[in-house]
C-alpha cells in the first residue's frame, strides 16, 4: 500500500451515507489518508435532479440520510468504476443482493494490495443449501484481503453523532489498526478483533433472535421469557458459529458490540422485532407485511433463517438449533407463534 | 444426606413464595423428598390475623404473593428453628441484611450433610472495604456446602408459570443434580454450572449496569448508546470476576440466564433501572426517590456499587471499572449524569 491511502465508499444508502460522515472527517484530519473519498452512488433521480450532483452540490444525501451534511471531501460518483479505481481501502456498504454483480466489474480496477471492508449484513445462499458470507464472496471475487465492521450501530443515531460501539473483524493487525484509525471517533468506539467470521456471523443471525423476540412480544409473554428466547438465541448464534466457522473463534467475541451489544438494541428496537410482532398480532403473511411495513423489501431474519435452516438440514444439525427452526416453522406456518415455548424447551444443554 | 431428603425455605417474601410453588409442586411429586417443606415466615399481623396461620389455612401468602395458591404441603412455621430443624436441604431467600443474624441461631440445628443454597442477591460488606459473597457468610457461618441459584427469574412471572430459565451455580455434581430435581418445572429451566461465584455475582452487579441503563433512559439516548453501556457493564462484570473471583471462573457462565439473561432484563425492566431514570428526570436525591418509589427500601443497585466502589479504591483497580466508577460518582452528586459518556470512553480494551 502506499503511504498515503485511498479511501473509497461503494454504497450510499443510510448506513452508507452515515459511514460517510465519520469517514469523511477522519480522512480531512489523519495523514495516513488522502483527503478525498469517493462515494460509490447508483444513480437515480431525486425531485427531477441527479443524486450524485445533489450530495456533491448540497454534500447531503437527501434521500436516504435527509438532515445530515456530509463532509465536502465525500465526493459522489455514479461510475463505479471510477469511485473504486486507485483505491487503497474499499468501504463496501451495500444491499447483500447487489454484492456479486458488483464485484465482477470491479475487478478490473483493483490494485495490488488493496483491501476492503464490509459493512454488509447477511449472507450469501449456495446452491447446495449451505451459506456464504459476504466478506468471502467479495474475497474470493476480487483476492483482496478482507476485514468486516458489525455492531450496535443503529444509522441514524450515529449520523446524529450519539455515542456507540463497534467491532471491526481483521485477521491482520495492520489493516486492523489502520482502519480503526480510519473508522473511530470521540463517539463511535472501535475495537479490533482477529476473529472475522464470527463478527460478521453475528450481524446476521441476530436477525433470526430478533424474529423470536417480536413473537414473544406480539403473544404478550413476559419480560422472563423474552430475555429466557434472546439468551437461548445467543447460545444457537455461538453454536452455529463453533459448528461451521470454528477456525479462529475466541467466546470474548460475543460479548463485543458485534455480539451481545447488537443483538440486544435488535431484539428491542429494528424492523425484525416489528415485523415478528405485527406477524403475530394481525395473523397476515410476511410478504403482505413485507409490503405494508417495509415498503416490499425482505424481511432479513426470514430470509436468514430461511438459508440457515437449509443448511442445518443438509447438515444434520436441525436437533442443536431449535430456536432457529421454529422461527422458520413459524413463519412457514407450519406451527403456530406460541409453539415456540415447546421448541425451545428441547435446547441442548452444552456449552 | 437420608435417603429421602427434607426440604426446608427459608424465606417468604415474593420471591420465597414464588419458589415455594414449584418447590412444593415437587417434593409432592419426586421420591427423592419428604413431601411436607417448612417455610419460615417472620411472623407479622395482616388485617388483624397472623400472617403464618392465614398461609397454612387459605394456602396464599396474602402480603407478597397475592393471587397463588401455594401447594398444600407448603406448610407456614414462624419458629426459624422449628422451620429448619432436620432439614436435607435449605433455601435461603431472605433480604440479604437479615443474613448473618438468621445464621447465628440455626447453627444449633444443622446436621451433618445438610446442604444449602441461596436465591439472595447483593453483597455482604466486609470492614476493611470489601465485599463478602452471601453464600460465603452463610457458608462460614453454618459450616455446610452451599450452591446459589440466579437468574432471569421476575417472581411474579415465575409464580404465572410462564416459561423462564435460571442458573444453579453448584460445585458438587450430586447436589447439583439434586436441586436441579427440586427446582426444575417444564417452565422453569435449570441449568447447573460449577462456577458459583460467577452466578453469585451476576446477581448483585447487574444492578449496578441496570443504573447506567436508567441513566441513559433518562437522558434521552438512543438505542445504539444504551447498548454500548449494557456491554461496557457486563464487560465490568466480567473484569470483576476475574480479578477478584478468578477461581473456577468460566466465561461460558456469562451466557446463561444468571449472566446476560438477568442483565438484560434488569436493563429493560426492574427498579434500579426506574429509580435511576428518575434520579435524572426529578432531580431529586436517592434518598427521597427511595421513599417515593421504593417504600423507604433501599436500592440495591446504589448500595452495591458504593461496596463494589470502595472495594475498587481499596485494590487500586477504578481505573479498569470507569462505568461502575461513574454510577457510583452520579448518584453522590459527583458528576452529573451526562458524565457518565466521558467516563466510559476510558474504558480499558482488553478481553
Amino acid at each position: 500500500m502506499s503511504q498515503t491511502k485511498r479511501v473509497a465508499i461503494i454504497g450510499s444508502g443510510n448506513w452508507g451515507s452515515a459511514i460517510a460522515k465519520i469517514v469523511g472527517a477522519n480522512t480531512a484530519k489523519f495523514p495516513h489518508f488522502e483527503n478525498e473519498v469517493r462515494m460509490y452512488v447508483y444513480e437515480e433521480m431525486v425531485d427531477g435532479k441527479k443524486l450524485s450532483e445533489i450530495i456533491n452540490t448540497e454534500h447531503e444525501n437527501v434521500k436516504y440520510l435527509p438532515g445530515h451534511r456530509l463532509p465536502e471531501n465525500i465526493v459522489a460518483e455514479p461510475d463505479l468504476l471510477n469511485a473504486a479505481r486507485d483505491a487503497d481501502i474499499l468501504i463496501f456498504v451495500l444491499p447483500h443482493a447487489f454484492v456479486s454483480r458488483i464485484c465482477k466489474p470491479l475487478k478490473d480496477v483493483i490494485k495490488p494490495g488493496t483491501i476492503g471492508i464490509s459493512l454488509i449484513k447477511g449472507f450469501g445462499e449456495l446452491p447446495n443449501g449451505g451459506i456464504e458470507l459476504i466478506s468471502d464472496v467479495i474475497r474470493h471475487s476480487l483476492g483482496i484481503e478482507m476485514s468486516v465492521l458489525m455492531g450496535a450501530n443503529l444509522a441514524n443515531e450515529v449520523a446524529e453523532e450519539q455515542f456507540c460501539e463497534t467491532t471491526i473483524g481483521s485477521k491482520c493487525h495492520q489493516s486492523g489498526t489502520i482502519l480503526k484509525t480510519l473508522f473511530q471517533t470521540d463517539n463511535f468506539r472501535v475495537t479490533v478483533v482477529p476473529d472475522v467470521y464470527t463478527v460478521e456471523i453475528c450481524g446476521a443471525l441476530k436477525n433470526i433472535v430478533a424474529c423470536a423476540a417480536g413473537f414473544a412480544d406480539g403473544l404478550g409473554l413476559g419480560d422472563n421469557t423474552k430475555a429466557a428466547l434472546i439468551r437461548i438465541g445467543l447460545k444457537e448464534m455461538i453454536r452455529f458459529c463453533q459448528t461451521f466457522f470454528a477456525d479462529g473463534l475466541q467466546l470474548t467475541t460475543f460479548f463485543e458490540s458485534c455480539g451481545v451489544a447488537d443483538l440486544i438494541t435488535t431484539c428491542y428496537g429494528g424492523r425484525n422485532r416489528r415485523v415478528s410482532e405485527a406477524f403475530v398480532k394481525t395473523g397476515k403473511s410476511i410478504e403482505v407485511l413485507e409490503q405494508e411495513m417495509l415498503n416490499g423489501q425482505k424481511l432479513q431474519g426470514y430470509q436468514t433463517c430461511d438459508e440457515v435452516v437449509k443448511m442445518l438440514n443438509v447438515n444434520g444439525h436441525t436437533d442443536r438449533f431449535p430456536l432457529f427452526v421454529a422461527v422458520d416453522m413459524i413463519y412457514k406456518g407450519q406451527i403456530p407463534p406460541s409453539g415456540i415455548i415447546e421448541r425451545i424447551r428441547l435446547e441442548p444443554n452444552d456449552n
